[in-house]
């Protein structure tokens, strides 16, 4: 017997500087690559985890979003939050941090912790840098 | 000779109370599973329904957004605007409202009036709390 | 010698059920006043406060927004977040909870927390029941 | 060897007027068909672009979003912001202006345009006419 | 004796068609005053309408929310919903539809029918024609 | 004789990277004042910039919201818009970049800029560095 699967989404907020620059290239071939994002600048972003799960009637939750919560809090806020994500996060190291590489790298982050609580998977990551511009990863192709 | 296939999304909102309490568990286990969810409390829920269809050109619309409109009036918002969950609405009877639940159960109270619109299925729906917290459902697995 | 006024805003979201009810008055004449706000429901409560001060350039700011949020965590969302503002909330006690009400019982509780912070004061508090209600208190006529 | 596989979302806006009406119908039937959509009016009009593709990490993007945003304001905001969907767009000519109709003519013209840079394909347009109302198009069904 | 005054804000939204034009001015002068807004184009708007007054403890409440909504249903969205502003509302006819425009005449409108409550008084009017941009009027000088 | 005064409010947005450090200050006295903002992060600034002058009836307008914007470009977006306000933006050097301290180098530099057009004042200055704070600067007592 099954229940109903549901997606939740858990949202959450940071603020963040950055700026978009490869070691490898020189100035005038990032500032042509990057534009106006090659120079510190910084984002409220905005994190919507969702998770996939069926869900029992004698709970009515796919799992608890409290401890989904706090697991925002341990894995991402406390890492990004009031940072530079150039300089300050040693997941990030090494790594160009536009919108897409910041949301696989929380992918890869956080895919095994939610696998921890029981029927739950990982199901999208979706990163806001603004209301203009955001990004989805759903992880590896299968 | 099929034209193209279109999903529509009508938003609604509403305030409604509501605790998250499930009545074969103690006073400290509920506590414990819903943390302050368990005290009454209440919420600006929005409601996004989601209905696909093909637009044949000479209406140039999936269906009709007024009817839909009133669909949702008599169905969702005469039922929960303004209520208790746990106490007031009928089809939540013996529920524990959740969003998760509440989206499911929304799910079952629409999908056959939108059935009743020639060439619409209903595809989603989304339930917000807050923007922090939301989930789908995409009805029952096939 | 001064620096320049400026007024700060901090805005915090609650959670809470209410329903609009005088004892003193029947039902029917509840129903008649309040209309669908005589049932229970709730809201998704966003609070702003604004305190004004003077900026001195050594620090740069009217006073320590961190300090700010732990005041209205202390005062405010540990007595009224995911609480029934009729029967939960000791400061509201034998008052109607309407939007003006909280408001001004919110302006009676913060005002002299803000004093104690050097050159402050509590200018204004806007609660919004919902994006198409809110309501703005400036405090006792002087 | 293959990279993540993202979807970036573009977000753009714009202001027009339109009127929903067919031209084969009489005044009552637009009107039964239309109701206050048949009058003159307009809307602030939100366009999500969704564009898909892998994310090599020499430059950590899927496409340049400077380049992106540059060919929706050729495509789209210089042809419909700040102009009368019925009578000012060369490309929605003949055409019933509802939201669906256009979002399909917006996905014709972009789709070609997004396929030339590499490794990328249109993959979703969402158009808003308001927070209320929108629609999802992904093109024709393969 | 006398009780706490507090400011009440309704927000309402409503889909209207505009353009900005002088009939007393030359196409070329039109277009160098007014840009792209000499072209027909649309909004969604969005009106606040704040009403002053004392609260007494009894109701708790500066007027009845319920027939203020009803009010701005008769005298705004009734006459602007759906409409051109250039064509469709007797009482802008002769005037030319800025926002500015629009907020001073719905305030001539409005004014004498919030006094008809007892104790309150029309604040202030906030027209929105977007998120970027508004305007407020608070009434003649006195 | 007289027109109506209204103010006028264009809002925009800018992405930039800040910290909070007094100089003359050490690390540990830093860290406690400004807690997690000595870190550098960044924010997707809003910037409301109003005006306030009579509006006469053959233009309907306060002034135009065209040059405005062109003005808001030329002084501020160009100037801090995906910059590190801490760096890069010589009207902020030697300053500590709070919304306060921004919000009155914004006023300083728009101020003479705005008495250029007619009739018109500048009323007041909004800077959000989120939707949780915000400061409002009215210029210097008179």
């Amino acid at each position: 017997m099954s229940f109903p699967t549901v997606e939740i989404t858990r949202r959450v907020e940071f603020s963040a500087a950055h700026r978009l620059q490869n070691p490898d290239l020189s100035e005038a071939e990032n500032r042509r690559l990057y534009g106006p994002c090659y120079d510190h600048h910084g984002h409220n972003y905005a994190l919507e985890v969702t998770v996939r799960g069926e869900v029992p009637p004698e709970t009515g939750m796919v799992m608890d979003l409290n401890r989904l919560a706090m697991l925002l809090d341990e894995e991402v806020l406390s890492a990004v939050d009031h940072k530079h994500l150039n300089h300050d996060v040693p997941f990030l190291e090494g790594l160009i941090p536009t919108a897409e590489v910041v949301a696989v790298a929380l992918w890869e982050r956080l895919q095994p912790r939610i696998e921890e609580f029981e029927g739950c998977r990982l199901d999208r990551i979706r990163l806001f840098e603004s209301r203009e511009n955001f990004v989805d990863y759903r992880g590896p192709a299968t």
